[in-house]
């Protein structure tokens, strides 16, 4: 075993597999939005419903930014999951997503604020701010709006949220954007380059 | 960047994420042995063609056993990726894998011993010692024969093969055998905690 492939510490990171298979079954099964919609809910649902799982590796908070690290991304990118890390203070600038996509909140608390164009083109927020909290999940598509902001909802501590896309989010051409409306070109990309190894059933990692 | 999820030297893994599309595509078409063999087979022949996308971090021997280092699974569990290291002298037992699979030789050489049971139950070699090299690919099925044993080819360097398998090849209950056709169960796992993340277009590893 090299140690730097190895972690330090042990957890049973099955619910993730579990969610993984689960998850790929659907979609081999039906390629309606809302099924996926309603059924991916309930799967996330399930797997944030326990704070158990998550190797602390991939739950390392960044000094000066949210961070983003993929846990899985399927075969053909028909889907990707991503353990958002949120240190005190930490939010994403407003975004669009151009898929699908499923937030479960996992640790601490989120905010989401969600964002429309008005007849000017600027962007002006819908609704009130969400809070979320453990074991709550939010949904998105470009059909019902996916432009938002999200934040850190905890002060003094890290949250960490497990968002789920119809795509292989960290390479999907998308955009941020000013409250004036300007958009700008958005890659986000994964801060690891490893990811758990989810199937090994042989131990916990 | 957390240190420990990121690698000290860069490759460009595109080849290996390229290959995991494109056989998940294959799975999707058809569910023909023989085609996924063929397509495959193909499919792995290109991967192995050029020996310059592995991460050195998964081509480390163990000092005393070859290694499986798992590369990919699929979401469904339809197929794994999985990089064998073997180190001067060391060889497998005599083993099954109760799946369709492919071997594509990526570094060094690859020497494969085919057996089948005579008509007391013993174990009997089936043909000549087979000698592979760089590039070349063997595949194996439960309909065409595949008990086997693999061993280093090279005495004295190590040799890197990369494995296909129709399931999560770590996690299946399959056996070892003896000359005299005893068999043992075996599930093999994997050596490492953490897999390459292949999905990330904006950087190398
Ligand atoms: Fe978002
Ligand atoms: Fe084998
Ligand atoms: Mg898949």
């Amino acid at each position: 075993m090299s140690l730097a492939l190895a972690f330090p510490k042990a957890v049973d990171i099955s619910p993730l597999r579990h969610f993984v298979t689960a998850l790929g079954t659907v979609l081999s099964e039906t390629d309606d939005e809302d099924l996926i919609l309603v059924r991916g809910s309930g799967l996330l649902a399930d797997l944030v419903a326990h704070d158990d799982w998550l190797p602390a590796a991939f739950a390392i908070p960044h000094p000066d930014y949210y961070r983003q690290y993929l846990l899985h991304c399927d075969s053909r990118e028909r889907f990707s999951v991503v353990a958002f890390i949120w240190g005190p203070g930490q939010s994403t600038p407003i975004h669009d997503h151009r898929v699908w996509g499923l937030v479960g909140i996992l640790r601490g608390e989120e905010l989401v604020e969600k964002f429309e164009r008005d007849e000017d083109g600027r962007l002006a927020r819908v609704g009130q701010v969400q809070r979320l909290r453990p074991g709550e999940v939010d949904i998105l598509s470009p059909r019902i709006g996916d432009v938002h902001r999200v934040s850190n909802g905890l002060p003094h501590a890290v949250s960490v949220s497990i968002h789920v896309y119809g795509a292989n989010i960290g390479a999907v051409e998308r955009a941020v954007f000013d409250l004036d409306g300007t958009a700008r070109p958005f890659i986000s990309g994964y801060a690891n380059d490893v990811v758990p190894n989810i199937w090994d059933r042989s131990k916990s990692l």
